[in-house]
């Protein structure tokens, strides 16, 4: 069987859900998940759909072409397919903390994720002991100042060669350039260590201790150049109180930033992600 | 415009989200909202639909049995259609406690909740001035060992008579009779003052006091013959610990207590629950 | 037996706690609470401690004049001193929301609360009926810009005459002016109804909507002349998702303002808050 | 500067704090932290108090028989020291899965739990790669019906030649005999994936799932001989929902079973955890 699932997104209108799928069925395939979601301020429609074929007569270029010169055509949709079989490639960018590394090569090790990691870039050595224990390659680029621009030309070689799909800025603490981001637009998902948009910016939990909050919390979001502004993926939050000096909120912080991660990396890469108006729409 | 809901359970097969969704379309309805979800264990199909009919054009009867003899028939199905302009009737059961029945009533006035409640039915007269401040009629049914029998008689005689949809048992301190379970079948929800299937039955928080439990919960479930183990409609939980007396675990339940309920008697009149194998699917 | 709370702060230093445990052992009395906390960045120490004396041989007077004298001199210490016996005089201050006053007189109600509760000041005449149901007195001052002063002094009038050691604003929408928070200094608690920071001012929930967030707040805290940006007592939070209308951030919203609220209100008047550098401490 | 933690319980009595904090005092120490909990129905008083001594003239010798031979005995009080500087002891068994494994020695590399980690033991072979990454020797001693008693005796060996103080079973999959219980009462710390006491024993995902709850749980405690029904030190939970799996509630577990054992870790080598009546003091 041949599984695939559909990203659709269309102005709303009458008869998105029949049409598409009739031509599902038409096609021979069976849908085994369908969710779908409007936006009534803005008047848009989303659709998440799979469905099965049998092997023998599945053509996805086809089905491709077909669905994208009818249906796409007629409600305007904007749309994409992805067949499970295909692996999201995944690069991770890290500098020096190893929480949410090791959260997710963890996952990765146990199946938990559907991905394949073909490197991982750091502007640092410090992690390359991580990496070579999982059996993945480690890129240290170093970042100055001065070097960023040629340093970005090599990760943007690294990613283009081995044709990434999605980066995870895995307490990165570097800024990513502008560069970066328009080539892989809502293909970077950050951690942000603060209940966004509280505490946007450096040291949240510096400023969450100052003005005496009770829960902290921490954001995945995908990079816009607006920093930590982007379409939040996930957040969840942890109690503290007054007993808690800044270093225990960043212990805290640590559990929350690298299940936050690791959660929001799971739901893009399972395709239950879309994005419009700076918001995102998250599929059960 | 009018608006139905269907649910839907059979048999997973093929073609019936397509079938379904052409059938409606056909009728002249616009899908506004579709879930599904398929238990691959015992292989059965669950749908959620919400469709829009332009009211000049629209039979409820007709929809109805067109629907019935061919789609529903062909995949064997177990469905229901609700109109949204008929309100379901709700009636509450309570006895002394009067935090869950505020609750409801607070969510009732605020237009919260989507439906009529006919009456109140109590054993004890303590809260007739609560229904009185918000205008419900409240009926006394004392209910002894020896006149249990005729005391349902009369309570199953308000529900007929009213044409009662759903009971809630908002600390109903009674043990419902099987033949008012057998009567309102997945329409009579309970909450239950632990978290299940911890602590069944009377006592559970000096249960959970004794267990020494870090965290304490309630459960909301439809009601069948077996004690406290019903379909479970919602949960949730509260943490304590040792400095937190039985007293203070009944404070912090009462929170959890009102706060499910009327989470699950606003799922049940959104038309989003349905039950199979004691279980429930929640819709979104 | 006559038990005491006493709460205080000064310059850490050692021998407070055996200092002041030694003086209540010496004027007979039996610790059955001690909690403290030191700011270690502040050097600011902080304790709670409830002693309980027989009533024949006990003072508060007394007692109030030798610790004054003698351990508050020696280490420069800003205490309070509360028999339990004395109820704070709470007065409750509401529009026309009536979600958090419910929740507040229900609790009120079952003794949960150990307060007086001398009247009820709204700006509308709409929840006068709910105050009326509970027994309370009800005074109805209308505020518009124009009468907005003299309004405030019918308020600061009342308050006065009735002793009022705490002001709760409901959902209270109005701004309390700079006179009266000056008089009643961290004895003004109001809810916010989001996660503060994030979002203070006007209209939260349409502004959370708007950016996407995953989660949602409450924030009780005590009024200063900063909007919203006064000592934090308490936080919750509830998840959402981006099939939630603001009307459904604000519905989910009320639930965890009214227990937000309640819980600060509870911790309060249990002497269980202080507050120093804009934050606060509270005692478990 | 030396640092010590008392802890201290006894029958529930007048003085015993001041007692206490005098006694620290007059041997030149100062109280840096202090918190207690009466249980009213049993009586019993329990303490835990942080003390800071000038190296100069301090002896822990001293101070032990000291307060051994006069407040102790006067108040009958079961109690312990423990120095900061002495690091606890805590040996780890493991068996197949490494997601507590990971997160535990994680913490460790971090410096965020203040422990000794003498070695690992396994009764497979599969973690000792992971071990071997993090420097810790790892034994591995395979376990049949017929080798228990000679795999526990040499585990036992291992545990008495290292001085072990704490036994960590990061998803030991082996029942751990009646013996080394003994020889380890409220020193073995164990994580149960379930929210006890619901779900003991094996398969509690399965159970979960098969009774339809909406939230999952797991628990860390005190290993007794009855089957997960020690003394519970902490517990959390996930929400979970019809559309989630068996296969799900695994993976969504792993999540909590790390976090909740390396909580209950900490709390433990914090010296924050007191054992009575099968329940547990947690200080915070």
């Amino acid at each position: 069987m041949n599984t695939i699932t559909l990203l659709i997104h269309c102005p709303d209108q009458k008869g998105i859900i029949a049409s598409t799928t009739n031509f599902i069925q038409q096609k021979g395939g069976n849908i085994v998940y369908i969710d779908q979601h409007v936006d009534r301020e803005q008047n848009i429609f989303f659709m998440r759909l799979e469905g099965e074929f049998e092997a023998e007569n599945f053509s996805l270029a086809i089905l491709h072409e077909e669905f994208e010169s009818t249906i796409a055509k007629d409600f305007g949709m904007s749309w994409k397919v992805y067949p499970s079989e295909v692996k999201p490639k995944m690069a991770i960018f890290v500098s020096k903390y190893d929480h949410c590394l090791y959260d997710i090569l963890g996952r990765y090790n146990s199946g938990e994720l559907n991905v394949e990691i073909p490197f991982i870039i750091s502007n640092h050595p410090h992690l390359g002991g991580i990496a070579k224990n999982f059996g993945i390659p480690y890129h240290h680029i170093p970042m100055t100042k001065d070097t960023k621009p040629e340093a970005e030309a090599k990760q943007l070689e690294l990613l283009k060669s081995h044709h990434v799909d999605l980066i995870v800025l895995a307490r990165y603490m570097q800024i990513v350039s502008g560069k970066l981001i328009g080539e892989f637009t809502n293909k970077i998902i950050n951690i942000h260590h603060s209940f966004l948009p509280a505490f946007p910016g450096a040291k949240p939990y510096h400023s969450a201790f100052k003005r005496g909050v009770k829960i902290i919390g921490a954001t995945s979001h995908y990079v816009t150049e607006e920093l930590d502004a982007g379409p939040i993926i996930e957040q969840d939050i942890a109690r503290v109180s007054h007993t808690h000096s800044v270093k225990d909120f960043i212990a805290k912080g640590r559990d929350l930033e690298k299940i936050v991660l690791s959660r929001a990396i799971k739901l893009h890469t399972d395709r239950k992600t879309m994005v419009y108006d700076n918001k995102t729409v998250i599929f059960s």
